[in-house]
């Protein structure tokens, strides 16, 4: 058992309220909240024990959207309108991609993710062994997110990975999902609209990140895409649309009635200039939201701190009133929305027999001072550098800047760096 | 002297490119630039040798805006409507501000400032000798830009502040200025041309922040303020407008005649639901552009990596176009303009006889791998984890994650709680 005391513990499941207590976890679960009594305590045997200094202990973030190893592009190209970006410089790049440097990419990516206090990511990207390799090897949890798209890839495919990867390893799951509409063939949306029905499953996809992807699907079904989706049943059991930027009143109707996520990603849609989405708009109408970064190459970086401030900040431009989307809405749609929207109900917040996914705030810092309003203090001022300590499944790793992934990061640094140069020679 | 070497130094004279070489610095200003030979080094006994270990070695961020002493309002009224927010919370709090809560309400906001990489604040506050004092004891340099309005503080009173804090310290400069239109009598504004015509002093205040400053502005004088302050001759010597959001062809013509400096403040600008400023088209109208936070109650936090993402993510969405506002651009002003806005000249860039104002970037973190281009990485990846070292007129403040500034941290954090619990009691 691993003890974690003196801390000021934001379970999430009363808002934004801390309590002064402790937390126990066994294994990889919370087994114990609250405050013990002196024979309590003595009853156990901790195998450590960790003072965290009036720290706040809380949920770890959870990355809704992104493509980790796509580190190799962080800073490749950008600056540049999203046509070119897209196919002069991240598809061709792409192409030369192997299982092995999806592992290393990814490992970068894990690191990073952990340094901003997220200790699970809903990923969509090729070379999935590799990828799990990476993860698991990490102590990292996992949703995939099936990423066929038409031609090589079918919905046969996409079922032999939901059976294969559903129940591989406790650390990884995955959903039934495809890239986007305008990369999907009819057919390919028809048959994972029965595969959702055989499954009684969720599906998640890229869903109206551009106004341009709105139009192109009007004009060739006569839909949107969340409409499109809808009347092919992929919907029918829930799932999550990544961006959701471009969305009408009926599809926010559409996401209501059929309990799909809207997964908000602010720093890829200000930095692709792809819009500001509707997200008052759609909580108000009761649609769960989560956040994610998106992959490094659209973001850059992978920084749920950095999401939740724009995920305010963007509203309250958007609607012009500085009251929109408060501090404790953010923190909701970064950690329990996020555990939500990818399927891991057990880590969505700090209760006995949860999922022990955490991370501690390090208060201790001139950002975090003085302590007026925690959550306000989090989402306002918050950084990377008030992430003390990260826990996943029950295991430290990350504290104090030092990670416990198992490589060392100068070899994953190294890797990344030889790999990008590799690419661009081949 | 100080030695630092093995660098990657951006010295801001030639575009964002590094050249891998030393810097030496003697007192408080740069002397040497450049790669030694074994001989020139033995020449020379340095006090202190820091090896970078191929870290970043740049000139430090400038805050061209800020209100320092405000940390004791940092998420102490957020997520409300602007009038709400200074009227019932900000104004009445300030109302019982002292000298000696000044002091420590400024140490707070310098280690935030040091801890992101920032070197010198535009400040605009009260209690000034308190605040030089934090300053100077600190070892921070800073701009204390005027900040009279009418009632009981007038022309007369600037004048004695302009002439007392020049030439009282070197990290001490002040700028003629007031805090804004809308709280500025005609006969004071009229008397502060007056001084700017009698010193050939650049001006600078908040202007155009909202829609409804600079209608209330033209419905009173039929000017926008940009017209009005330039029909006082009050940007005959330049200056700097703070936020400058709603800017009409015509004022942005003004600041160009006048060589006057626009101060971007995109953080505090979404926070409040000012709207986002015409950067970009200011910056192709060639008006130099400078950066800031703006007061931790409206921002909350003092980062300029914060500030720089906005910068280029506000404006890509503005524009709708992806290719907007460069990272490069943002780095200039994150830097040289800062530094030029505040009339500081002689810290805009790492050059021989130049101020040793300097930051070290860490590179060896997971979010600025791989190395595909410092630039980007730094505007679009980098965060306050990546502050290794802030150097400020050759002292070395800050040094993984440690302050060296006289207090302690706990200090400092417990005199800043202490505050705002009297002040909230009396």
């Amino acid at each position: 058992m691993i003890r974690y005391h003196n801390a000021k513990v934001l379970t999430m499941t009363k808002g934004i309220e801390t309590e002064y207590c402790e937390v126990w976890t066994d294994g990889d679960k919370i087994v114990y909240i609250g405050q013990p009594t002196a024979q309590e305590l003595q009853a156990v045997r901790f195998d450590s024990d960790y003072d965290l200094k009036g720290n706040i202990l809380m949920p770890s973030f959870k990355n809704a959207h992104t493509h980790s190893a796509m580190t190799f592009l962080r800073s490749y190209a950008d600056d540049m309108p999203l046509q070119d970006w897209l196919f002069k410089q991240v598809f061709p790049m792409e192409a030369k991609l192997n299982g092995e440097r999806v592992y290393w990419l990814t490992k970068l990516a894990i690191m990073e993710y952990l340094s901003s206090g997220c200790t699970a990511a809903f990923d969509m990207y090729f070379e999935l062994d590799s990828y799990v390799k990476a993860c698991t090897e990490s102590g990292f949890r996992s949703v995939l997110c099936g990423a066929v798209s038409g031609g090589k890839e079918n919905a046969k495919v996409l079922e032999e990975r939901y059976l294969k990867y559903n129940g591989l390893h406790p650390l990884i799951s995955f959903m039934l999902g495809f890239h986007a509409e305008y990369t999907a063939e009819k057919e390919l949306m028809e048959a994972i609209g029965r595969l959702a029905e055989k499954y009684k499953a969720p599906v998640a996809m890229h869903n109206s990140e551009t106004a341009k992807e709105v139009r192109e699907c009007v004009e060739k079904y006569g839909l949107t895409p969340t409409a499109l989706f809808d009347s092919m049943g992929i919907f029918s059991y829930g799932g999550a649309g990544f961006h959701c930027v471009h969305m009408s009143d009926e599809d926010i109707e559409i996401f209501k009635k059929r309990s799909v996520y809207a997964v908000h990603c602010p720093g890829s849609n200000v930095k692709l200039a792809s819009g500001i989405a509707p997200v008052v708009k759609m909580m108000n109408r009761g649609i769960n939201v989560a956040l994610g970064t998106d992959g490094p190459a659209s973001n850059n970086c992978l920084d749920m701190f950095r999401e939740m401030f724009l995920m305010t900040g963007l509203q309250k431009i958007l609607l012009g009133d500085a009251s929109a989307c408060p501090a404790e809405k953010v923190i909701e749609a970064a950690t329990v929305g996020g555990a939500r929207a990818m399927g891991l109900e057990d880590c969505d917040v700090l209760a006995v027999g949860k999922q022990a996914d955490m991370v501690v705030i390090d208060i201790n810092r001139p950002n975090m001072q003085p302590l007026n309003n925690i959550g306000k203090n989090i989402v306002f001022s918050g950084s990377k550098e008030n992430v003390k300590m990260t826990v996943c499944a029950g295991r430290v790793l990350y504290k104090d800047g030092e990670f416990r992934i198992g490589e060392s990061p100068e070899v994953v640094y190294a890797r990344a760096n030889d790999i990008i140069t590799e690419m661009k020679s081949e």
